[in-house]
């Protein structure tokens, strides 16, 4: 596992050089592409594409895309007129450091790398038609179905994206998408009860938030046991999605699956 | 041109339906994507696409979309970090009525779909490569190479994708990419010269403001009447590089090549 965190940086490294002319851009690109984090949607995309029988490096520019993506999420959150956050794993925030102009940019710039990044990067090999498929999933995870809807609903598509680009069947993508919706749904469930359940130091961030807001939760429809029950039930269908996979090679999704499911904050 | 320039405008309107759920954000990409424009990118791009022997339809999609992009790129400059806008075309900026975080995320939504539906709605006898390709064209037009980067050097891109999705050879596309070229440079050319030879009024903007910023214009580096000079021999290898191409297809490339060449403001 960390051996392929590290090919991932270093694949990232790569699809941004700081080479002329020396932007400003590029540099705030890095800034936040390269600032660490676990790198847990590009291994998911890998592990899928594995899974299905495909090689690492088909899925490569894809996972590397799918954390270009993810990175402009994070730059866009922190924005002053969104979350208005100054710090992010434990560094000043992208707009803290370039500027709120150039932060702005850099989203976009980040969302077009991604695309092209999957195009140019990927190989000769891989057919045209399954290089578009992964590709309108990025798109439709950027958009009004996805990360602006707010939505994280689709919170593995990494692996579906994985599982395209490693040549699986139909079938095979669909009971990824099955998995990745299960995930996604076990997400919000579980946050929704860590609001009610935690405090803020134990979360990181405002605990109760919802309540506040008024926000319908699984808690406040359910109750918190139920709500519990319901999200070990979607972890449980989420690895019987999984089934049919050859059992080695599925271990990374079933982690994922139990690391989202456990989650104390 | 009118006739078409009502395709367009139909085929935008059903590209966001205002479905459910009835998202702001999708209020809001309606909001500058349909508030008018002429349409120029557009029809370039289905010109180019005619040119090369291809059908209307055939490049329709990728002709929204770059609208799609188009509109994404105005409401962006219009924010309150950047340019701070308020009136666009007559109406309030898109921040001005959504607020500055919808505004924000309508610009991912609008890029998101500009893939998204080059992707599913074009036709399906389009060869996936081909497509793959205008999407890539697309994608620079946004990055670091393109709109973040301020660049206009590529103005009349649009041709290159239209020439792209209707089948054009390599050498077509090329004689497109340098048609595109020249016109993007006498761009940069003509609003140099403008800047220092017109009033503020005529202009509609500040005059001057080049000189100000203290900015390498063409003027500066070869006076005022060799910019001229520049910009006309720029619009004759523009025409240069359609020579070859059918004389009555080429008409709406000629007419766009000459209106950048004399525009007063």
């Amino acid at each position: 596992m960390i051996r392929k965190s590290k090919c991932v940086n270093k694949a990232l490294d790569k699809a941004i050089p700081l080479c002329e002319p020396a932007l400003k851009i590029r540099e705030a690109m890095r800034y936040t592409l390269l600032s660490g984090g676990k790198r847990v949607r590009p291994m998911l995309c890998l592990a899928a594409c594995e899974l299905v029988g495909g090689q690492d490096s088909t899925a490569m520019p894809a996972a590397c895309a799918i954390e270009m993506i993810h990175a402009s999420s994070l730059i866009q959150d922190d924005l002053p007129c969104m979350d208005d956050d100054s710090l992010r794993r434990g560094k000043p925030t992208n707009h803290k450091v370039f500027g709120e102009n150039i932060a702005i940019l850099t989203v976009d710039a980040l969302i077009a790398l991604a695309i092209k990044h999957t195009v140019e990067g990927t190989s000769l090999d891989v057919p045209p038609a399954r290089v578009l498929r992964a590709i309108l999933e990025m798109a439709k995870a950027v958009g009004t179905e996805g990360l602006v809807a707010g939505q994280e609903a689709d919170l593995a598509g990494e692996a579906v994206v994985g599982a395209i680009m490693g040549g699986g069947s139909d079938e095979e993508i669909e009971r990824l998408r099955s998995y990745a919706r299960c995930v996604g749904l076990m997400f919000q469930v579980v946050d929704d009860v860590l609001d009610v359940t935690k405090s803020s130091e134990e979360l990181g961030k405002t605990a109760g938030k919802d309540l506040i807001a008024g926000k319908l939760t699984y808690p406040k429809v359910m109750g918190v046991e139920k709500s519990k029950e319901y999200a070990e039930k979607l972890n449980k269908e989420a690895r019987e999605h999984l089934k049919t996979f050859d059992s080695d090679k599925v271990a990374p999704l079933l982690f994922f699956a139990d690391y989202i499911a456990k989650r104390q904050n």
